[in-house]
C-alpha cells in the first residue's frame, strides 16, 4: 500500500495528473495516452510504471479484434484518496476497500431514492435526464462535504484545546507528541502508527508509552 | 484563489508538507520552523512565501513581551481541500468559505449532540475525556466519508454511462467533451469553467456550445 506521502509526491507531477484525468474517463493504452498528451511514449511509460507500482492504476491485457492483445491501464476501482488541511487538522486518508451500500443506506435512508435513479440508468438514452441525476447527486455531495467539514471543524477545536492542555503538563516534547496522538486518535491506534505519526522510532515510542503509563496518564 | 493544479504542485513537496503539518498544530515563526525541521532559514522562507501566496497559510504579526514583534504563520482557517480519484471521477475540491453550523444541524440533527460536547470542552481538563470526544467525532467522520464515497460511486456510474451515450452520438471530440462537462456538471457551470475543464479556449468553447445548441442537444 502506498503511503500518503508517496501519493502526494506522485500527484505533484502535472503529467501524471493529466494521465490520471484521462484514465478516470476510461481505460486507455500507452500510445493513446502519449498521443492525446503529445508527450513521448518513453516518458508516459515511466509515469505509468510509477502509478501502477503505487496501485493508483492497474494494467490489464485486452484481446483486439485485429492484431496482438493490447495492454490497457485503468484507475484502481477500490482506490480513493482524500486530503484535508485546516487548523488543527492535517490528514491524508486513503481508502482501498469497497463501500458497503447496504450499511450506508441504513444510516442515510434518504440515499435509497438516489440509488434507485442510478439503477435505472441503463435504460436511459436522453442526455437531459443524465444532467438531472448528476445535479441531484451533486447537491447531495455538497451537503455531505459540508457536513464532513463541520465535523472536522469540531474535531479541530477539540484537538487544539487538547494540545493546550497537554502543553501545560510537565512532560518532554516527545512525551507530549505521543500523548497527543494517542488521545486524539479517531479510533484504535497501533504503536507503529503512533511511531510514524510522531516520527519517533518504534522502540523509543514504546519507552515513551511506558513512561506515560507510569505517570498515570494512560492505560494500555 | 489558487487553482487545484497549483495546489497539488505545492503539496508535492515534502518540506512544504512538513511545514503545513507543523502549522496545522499551531501558528509558528520562521526560525522556529527552521529549527524544528533542521532546514536552513532561507529555504523555509521560500516555502512560506509560496504557501502564503497561494493563501494556504497566512502571516500575522504578534507583539512579544520582550523584543520586537514577530511574524507568525498560521493555516488559513477558511481553507479546505479535498481530492478525489476514482474511475469516472477525478476532482480537486477547494472550499474557501466557512461552514454554516445551523444549516448543517438542520440537515443532520444527530450532530447537535456532538456540537454540545465540543462546546463544553473549555471546562474539561481530563485527558481521557478528550479521547472519548475524538473517538465519537472520528466515528462520525468515518460514516460521512463512506457516505460521500458512496454518492461518489453513484455519480461515477452515471458519468461513465453518460460518456458511453455521448460517445455514440455523431459529434467531434471537442463537442463530446463540452457536452459531457455540461451534462455532468454538479450544479450551474459557466463558459469559463467548461473551457478550463475541457482545456479548450473560451472563444472556441462558445462556438462549440452554439453548435450543440443548433443540433438540439442543449438549451442555453
Amino acid at each position: 500500500m502506498v503511503s500518503s506521502e508517496q501519493l502526494l509526491d506522485i500527484l505533484g507531477n502535472e503529467t501524471r495528473r493529466m494521465i490520471l484525468e484521462l484514465l478516470a474517463e476510461k481505460p486507455r493504452y500507452t500510445t493513446e495516452i502519449a498521443s492525446l498528451l503529445s508527450i513521448g511514449q518513453k516518458a508516459i511509460n515511466d509515469h505509468l510504471r510509477i502509478l501502477s507500482e503505487s496501485k493508483v492504476i492497474e494494467p490489464y491485457v485486452q484481446k483486439q479484434t485485429r492484431g496482438s492483445p493490447r495492454k490497457y491501464f485503468k484507475v484502481n476501482e477500490k482506490f480513493r484518496l482524500e486530503f484535508t488541511l485546516t487548523p488543527g487538522y492535517f490528514e491524508v486518508y486513503i481508502l482501498d476497500s469497497e463501500v458497503d451500500a447496504k450499511s450506508i443506506i441504513e444510516r442515510f435512508p434518504e440515499f435509497g431514492e438516489l440509488q434507485k435513479q442510478v439503477e435505472q440508468i441503463e435504460t436511459i438514452r436522453k442526455i437531459g435526464k443524465y444532467g438531472q441525476i448528476c445535479r441531484d447527486l451533486g447537491d447531495e455531495m455538497v451537503r455531505l462535504r459540508k457536513a464532513k467539514m463541520y465535523v472536522e471543524s469540531l474535531l479541530a477545536k477539540v484537538r487544539i484545546k487538547c494540545m493546550k492542555v497537554i502543553d501545560s503538563l510537565n512532560l518532554n516534547p516527545e512525551e507530549k507528541r505521543v500523548l497527543f496522538e494517542l488521545v486524539t486518535a479517531e479510533g484504535n491506534i497501533t504503536v507503529e502508527e503512533i511511531s510514524v505519526k510522531c516520527k519517533i522510532p518504534e522502540q523509543e515510542t514504546i519507552r515513551v508509552l511506558n513512561e506515560l503509563k507510569k505517570r498515570g496518564l494512560l492505560r494500555l
